[in-house]
């Protein structure tokens, strides 16, 4: 499969199409594609295929795909659903490479469209011919006019060109996003619309569109992630290369996921799990369609991404300033300061009732004198901290409004930060100014909320990606990894389905993580030397991989203080364990050092059908069970991404000493949600679901220990 | 004041206006209105005032206002800040009953301006006359063509008149939403740009047109609020009158309130008590202009406010349907699902692969056949639970498109439940079929997430105000209420700043607020007899105004089990006073019931310079203390606010009974807070600070007690 993903070039600029079921209808199906690509001036070849007609809109058409002279690149089939494997099995006759499959009826639409969709799918994966579909609109390249598809959208004339690349799991909307996103100017590199996905599939899609060096940005409308783990490597490559992804990612609520289980015959899968996959890898979700256009329309005309993410705010309107500080400050952007030098040369300018903080309101008064604005463009643009601008003009008409878009875009061409507007008045009054601005090059909002939004967006992707690039890689010490691996999967081979907590302690030992001290008495008097030997106070537990729930079994004592108690907490945990089940098969009972005073926090793993082994964490008590309060991560994670997901949490203030507290040894925190994604990967194959709870976290310093683990194997 | 806001009518609709400072430059400030008046047809009488012209656009100029021939209405003035007085004084003289006053260069801009400001104020008390401004941008009347602003948008042909008042806190932005809203078709009734507010101010504009017939709905542009309670009585009548109040309340930030501080010389005010207000008044917030404008749009063209918040999804493809359902789900609507009879009879017109479910998938196949997409259409809209639609229609095109815009228009006009459509695709491609909607009176977006979010917010407007209308008024008894209030204020008469805790019990018991039994001893003797009458466990307290922090000073011993405990507890809590604070006044040892069990919950009043008391409600520990997890109203409140102000924090489940613990008495937290909440106002010249913490609730039908209790007095 990888090795065809490099020719994904004969799909997307294919030297020649053929048109299985083609038409003279142009307003059906069949119809459409044929004429979009003699309209939009398509070099290739085009083989218009179907019995009944030797030619159609010029083209000479073929009774059969294998009476075509040549191998053709791109086959669309525009037949009935009933026909598509005989005529499939014929674009193998002919050496096709790739075809899209436009008609529904498959997996979408009951069982005998499933076991049809199977058939295709075993017949690609046979003859290595390559498919993008059923039930899809197609796909585009906007820079060769190849195109693929059968979208009214693709009949608008001129089709923009341009640096934003488009993958849909969604046809029908996924090209009206298109149509809005070119009406709003946006320039795409590639699109593809992926169906049922039976073959090609949406991240190979992207993967082509990343190394294109034409596109600088991928947008995607997702309902489900088919392969995790690519998506992982290629959201890597994405960062590695500063190529932004936008992801719509809908299902985030539960009729939401209904609705799209019966859609495109997507699975969803976790959103949650998903989100922090996105929160890990900076690719910038979005919840609505104009969100996903803002962002690629800006991206495709600023210079370069903002170097970080101190936002400059300049206002001809007081309030629209105020609009602009609250939303930045609400999606946690830097809104630097001006230092008094600069407010000063600010003051020089702009009226008294004007201000020189951030955001610089400037007044409707420096239209006056044209220079004045240039003279605060320059004075923001020339901020050290400042990586970016965003400029409100409310109500500047006529003369002094082309002056001040012509100020903007000469601007914009003497620097490389970039700079948005949002020009809040309406079309009627100020139409021509915003030309000026779409022809300068320079992105234009009507509201100032969406333009520090789409601004922010980019912003917050570059701080994000120069964060992880300036990261060191190994985290892991790789001979040790290799070792705790090997002893890891021969330690749990001999073990039952659910380990004793003493032995998913002996586990997370292995990955050097600190457990309580312990061991595990056979008799009274192993039981008392185990205890002299850790000292007092002790806990002591029923061990028995047949008794899950200790508490309950009464098989469990806490703070014993001294010998007599140990003694007959010994004794009274074995006669409990005895009646709660008197089949259990009993281990002996663990003997263990009480840790007191520490903080509860919580660790655990899960494999997520998707995107493999995800690391959990939050703080004990009500903050899990009541507030839900956790981060989660896609293993294995970085010491920063460690440190980042303790403070993401609500919660985090407790760690960091609140209510003067001291202060939790968060570094020993970040150290065991390392080793534990480490294990995760490692013991992906053999364990299901671990769960450290709780860890309990010492002061600053004095380090954490596993009090309780319970590890499920697979 | 108040008798004058009832002649506003002569502001909004003067019979005549004079414009002093009238100039022939039609771009300037001083030259637009007039030009205005005559090009959009006043037909009032106009007298422009200039000593430099004989007559200006046709009409008789006059050298002062002394000279016009008649008492003028409205005036506008649009002279130098230092002519405003002199030339007011002369209104004055002519018994003008309005003034708008454009200039800036008063508060906002200094001392000097501040002085001024003060000397306007003090004019508009002695003579009565109204003014509106300083640094504004004037007030418009678009039924009656009255243009009392300069703002280039007004020069606009047509101007749309429609059900929308519209009032200002910023000029330049404020008219700038106005250009925006009118180019998306919303008609105003009433707009007025309130600027610096030296006398009338925006609920002034509010109260007359919420009042006016032709008005449906206010939306407010808001920097800060002049008069708390003027605007919760307004709030109040709006609800009764069912015209909501849709606020873009900026501020919300920090960075915000600091530059709306040096903007129209506004205080911002608490931004969370503002929040609590408008949530406790049916209040519409939005933080961007848009979503305000989105919402005016649809109000002007539904027939009827919607019933409930039950929403119907139909979309002509799946991915359209995810993306409302997760927009609807993250507002909290409800998405009823279609019972089996709607089922089969939706999938009857619908191909398989369609979805009867709530999204109602359609698919772009029911375009073939108009009438399928009626049958559908009326399901949903005969469906009981469903109280508007909200239709996505993705890529139709052409005729079909032609058809479902006119198929949605005829049955918008056979239903009063609202119809909002999203047509996602470009202008370029459907253009015609939107005019077929807007003509028929359909509101379309471009983005099914925002159609989702305007339907929204009026159907949770509606339902909110169903439930307010539908309560009872009366929660306490009014005899009791008095008699309260009287022991109360004689109560507190001769009580030191702080009350001590006891005191500030005897002070909640007043109001029937279950306080924990208690008596201060003042010997041993003593504190043995009153320990034995209230029972065992207890706590003792030190009792001295001048002690606060109890537990710091040691004067504070819990759980005391028997009679020689409690001797050695009174001697060591006066012992350990006395070495804290050897001058401390002692009144004596608290002995007091310990009540176990309960769980901690906090009640505070604050005085919020706007809005007067608030009260809050928050859960102990870590939920206000980390989470700063309380809610807020504005009081009084009734009892079904309390049960909201419960329900509202997130920590509402362990009051609830999560984690297998017994559920708290709710009840008797309602009570509480209802009962503090009149106290709040009873007190409120008297008291300027009560914090409950902890008020302990026991289970369900056990009660709550205050167990400890600061008052601070004015």
């Amino acid at each position: 499969m990888n090795t065809r993903i490099k020719d994904l070039k004969y799909f997307f600029s294919p030297e020649s199409i053929a048109i299985i079921g083609a038409s003279g209808k142009f307003n059906s199906i069949s119809g459409k594609p044929l004429y979009f690509l003699k309209e939009h001036g398509y070099k290739g070849n085009v083989y218009p295929v179907n019995p009944k007609y030797d030619e159609l809109v010029g083209f000479k058409c073929y009774k059969s795909i294998i009476d075509v002279p040549e191998s053709v690149d791109l086959v669309l089939m525009a037949v009935n659903y009933k026909l598509v494997l005989p005529m499939l099995k014929q674009c193998v006759r002919n050496g096709v490479k790739y075809v899209t499959i436009f008609a529904s009826g498959f997996a979408e639409s009951g069982e005998e469209g499933k076991i049809l969709q199977e058939q295709i799918a075993k017949l690609a994966k046979e003859t290595g011919i390559g498919i993008c579909g059923p039930n899809c609109q197609g796909s585009v390249s906007l820079k060769d006019k190849a195109i693929g598809g059968f979208s009214a959208s693709l009949g608008v004339k001129p089709l923009h060109f341009g640096p934003i690349g488009y993958v849909t799991q969604s046809g029908a909307l996924g090209y009206s996003i298109f149509s809005l996103a070119q009406d709003s100017g946006v320039g795409f590199s590639y699109v593809a619309s992926t169906g049922n996905e039976v073959d090609l599939h949406t991240l190979d899609f992207m993967e082509f569109m990343l190394e294109d060096p034409d596109t600088k940005m991928i947008i995607i409308y997702l309902e489900g992630i088919k392969n995790g783990k690519q998506f992982v490597r290629l959201a890597d490559r994405a960062l590695q290369l500063g190529k932004p992804i936008v992801a719509l990612k809908v299902g985030r609520s539960e009729i939401g996921q209904k609705a799209a289980s019966s859609h495109t015959a997507s699975l969803t899968g976790s959103d949650a799990v998903c989100d922090a996959f996105f929160r890990q890898k900076g690719i910038i979700r979005v919840n609505d369609i104009e969100n996903m256009i803002d962002i690629a329309a800006l991206m495709q005309r600023i210079p370069e991404l903002p170097e970080g993410k101190g936002i400059g705010l300049i206002t001809t309107s007081g309030g629209a300033g105020i609009l602009m500080a609250d939303e930045a400050t609400e999606i946690e952007l830097d809104i630097p300061e001006m230092e008094a030098d600069s407010r000063e040369a600010i003051m020089e300018v702009i009226p008294p009732y004007g201000s020189p903080l951030n955001p610089v309101d400037v007044t409707a008064q420096v239209i006056n004198e044209a220079e004045d604005f240039m003279k605060v463009l320059k004075i923001m643009l020339d901020h050290p901290k400042i990586h970016a601008l965003v400029i409100v003009i409310t109500q500047i008409t006529g003369e002094s409004g082309k002056q001040m878009a012509e100020d903007i875009v000469k601007m914009s061409r003497l620097y490389v930060k970039p700079i948005a507007v949002a020009w809040t008045t309406g079309d009627r009054l100020v139409g021509d100014n915003l030309k000026i601005l779409t022809q300068g090059g320079v992105q234009y909002y009507k509201s100032p909320v969406r333009a520090v939004q789409a601004m922010g967006a980019l912003m917050k992707y570059s701080d994000f990606r120069k964060n992880v690039l300036s990261r060191v890689k190994t985290d892991f010490n790789d001979s040790d990894e290799g070792k705790a691996c090997l002893l890891a999967t021969s330690f749990l081979a001999d073990k039952e389905h659910n380990l004793t907590e003493h032995q998913g302690k002996e586990l997370l030992a292995l990955y050097d993580i600190p457990v309580t001290k312990e061991e595990i008495a056979t008799s009274e008097g192993h039981a008392v030397s185990i205890g002299e030997s850790i000292g007092y106070p002790l806990a002591m537990k029923i061990n028995s991989p047949d008794i899950l729930h200790k508490t309950e079994a009464g098989g469990l004592k806490l703070n014993i203080k001294n010998k007599n108690e140990l003694v007959s907490a010994y004794h009274e945990v074995l006669k409990n364990a005895g009646n709660y089940n008197p089949k259990a098969h009993i281990n002996g009972v663990l003997v263990q050092e009480m840790v007191s005073g520490g903080t509860e926090v919580i660790v655990g793993i899960n494999n997520d059908p998707q995107f493999g082994p995800t690391i959990m964490f939050g703080l004990g008590g009500v903050f899990v069970e009541i507030l839900k309060d956790v981060s989660l991560r896609i293993a294995p994670i970085t010491r920063e991404e460690a440190f980042e997901m303790i403070e993401e949490i609500k919660g985090y203030k407790i760690l960091a000493g609140a209510r003067g507290k001291a202060k939790a040894d968060i570094k020993a925190i970040a150290d065991v949600l390392v080793k534990v994604s480490r294990l995760a990967i490692d013991l992906e194959d053999q364990i299901c679901e671990l769960d450290i709870n709780p860890l309990l976290v010492l002061h600053e310093g004095e380090g954490v220990r596993v009090a309780d683990a319970l590890v499920i194997k697979k």
